[in-house]
């Protein structure tokens, strides 16, 4: 038998706008041996989010850029096959920060035990239950701070945050309006995730105007996945002391000139708080929001989509769906044993 | 004896860059009685503020526009002359919102005696017991929330808003810089109000480099009243966490196609909250404000500075001086009887 060997796409060259098969370039090398108190895993999951995206960039961003030459940086859920460390043994499934790679080498003690026969698709721990059911649960609780009766905006309102983050508020109490990029989107929030209201933005002409119609009640509450141009109409919708809770700007990630809003004198004018977060802010309540969202999931309350494509060697080009929506709910790449 | 004319400064059109005196000339008109329960004041003190540049375009804002044809709208201190109301009598002192105009009409129960020998030299109550020094005092602690040993920028900090601020933010137990446009403001806050750095924005340079040259351990509120290059500039010097609270963007009032920040991403990457807000957002604490101030400024502890300019005849050439820093204080007309 052969030694394994460990393929991985790494950063080759830092993209301006979508990234290529030459900034991400993919290399076989050798499975290194774990160092003491480290493990290896073989990857099964790799989430795919826009975020990586940020990662790819040197600009300044709440964790450390991806340096050239390491491999493209990604949440995944993985088996031990080796382990240095008393906290894992080999054959547990855990989940760890990881590459686009099919090993990853770590520190056991970054790594989360998942049981394996909980009923729960492992994949679930990626998406609803995972990085961007939390972003989700502590995004619009924590920062956007919804009351019954008030109007919750979310864009990217079919995405793996926005689904969540809609379901949510509609658990709050609050009238509730998506916008997505097709009808199938704007179908699917509406009659199975029970959002009031859903605004098409690649057909619905004038943002602005989509947006008042939807909310006649005006805005409290937008949770903004997306940036430029509709959150520049979403300002113009807000109500005094309106809460924008953004973690992210999918929009701008692959446009280096893309212009600052132009309506942020809305924040004077209606008060208006523009709070950004990320997921990690939270690492200390982490069991509180997986606890919360697997029970709403158990109690059939919350729905979602998982995207799965099979295959370490179509990561690139899945990746690129998130960015121009052709993706179908959280996007994760599956690559069995 | 005639009778008394009203002399108003009224919007003939809006501006679109700064204003001149075919957007606001002057008529003289007699004066009206006042109805059941006005009273009819004549203005003494008048309070030349930034928003009021806001007021005269029809852009959505946090009071309505200045209508075509009005006086302009400002704060006032003056005597009651008539009185069509049991709350005040002919001779009492009162602040109240007025207008460009050497007598006001207006409904009593909205003006605020004064206590005209209550030692307070009267137009204090339009500067550090008034609009500006509230506006800095919940600005600064309610929206900054500065923790001992945290860092506060101001900009605009030799103004009748960011003086207070830095000082406030100095008694907090804060590493304070103020940003200035000239050597002698930036003397001024530094040796005489405390502030630990001055940076001249106008020869400093590199404005990014110079915060984060006189900011070693980085930004944790920037008290904004500027906006534009500078609001960027302090974007990328912000800390994890880092809030900036804002209360006008003079940079931006007279020019409609400034373009918007171009460092949002910063929100993001430090998870930084963006807070817009106006002193009106906290009329049922200004007494406890007020008191606060008062009881500070009679201590010694809050200096500041008045920029008093005779004659109603002057007010549009005056306000002016605020768009290009020439005024030395919170500027005032001062309108004797």
């Amino acid at each position: 038998m052969t030694e394994p060997m460990n393929r991985q796409y790494y950063l080759a060259s830092r993209p301006t706008t979508l990234p290529t098969p030459s900034d991400v370039p993919f290399r076989d090398v050798p499975l290194p041996e774990p160092a003491a108190g480290e493990a290896i895993i073989r990857n099964l999951y790799i989430s795919l989010d826009p975020a990586i995206r940020g990662w790819m960039s040197e600009a300044n961003n709440y964790i450390e850029p991806i340096a050239i030459g390491d491999p493209i940086r990604s949440s995944v859920i993985g088996r031990v096959v080796k382990s240095c460390s008393d906290l894992l043994r080999e054959g547990d499934i855990v989940m760890s920060l990881g590459g686009w790679e099919r090993y990853t080498r770590g520190s056991a003690a970054t790594m989360t035990k998942l049981d394996e026969n909980s009923g729960i698709p492992l994949s679930n721990f990626l998406s609803v239950l995972g990085p961007t059911g939390l972003t989700a649960y502590f995004g619009l609780l924590d920062v956007g701070r919804p009351l019954a009766g008030e109007t919750v905006l979310v864009s990217a309102a079919a995405g793996a945050v926005g689904s969540v983050v809609g379901q949510i508020a509609k658990m709050q109490g609050c009238h509730v309006v998506g916008i997505a990029g097709s009808d199938e989107k704007c179908d699917w929030i509406t009659s199975e995730l029970g959002f009031d209201r859903a605004i098409n933005y690649k057909t619905c002409g004038d943002y602005q105007a989509a947006i008042q119609q939807a909310c006649p009640q005006g805005v409290d509450v937008y949770f903004d996945n997306v940036g430029g141009e509709i959150l520049d109409a979403a300002l113009m919708c807000l109500n005094k002391f309106a809460r924008v809770a953004v973690c992210g700007w999918i929009s701008t990630y692959n446009d280096p000139d893309a212009p600052g809003p132009k309506n942020l004198w809305q924040l004077v004018a209606e008060s208006v708080t523009i709070q950004g977060f990320v997921v990690l802010d939270y690492q200390d309540r982490f069991a509180e929001g997986v606890e919360q969202l697997a029970s709403w999931m158990m109690a059939g309350k919350l729905r979602f989509r998982e995207d799965i494509v099979d295959g370490l060697d179509n990561v690139l080009p899945t990746f690129l769906k998130l960015f121009n929506g052709s993706n179908n709910g959280k996007l994760i790449i599956h690559n069995p044993e």
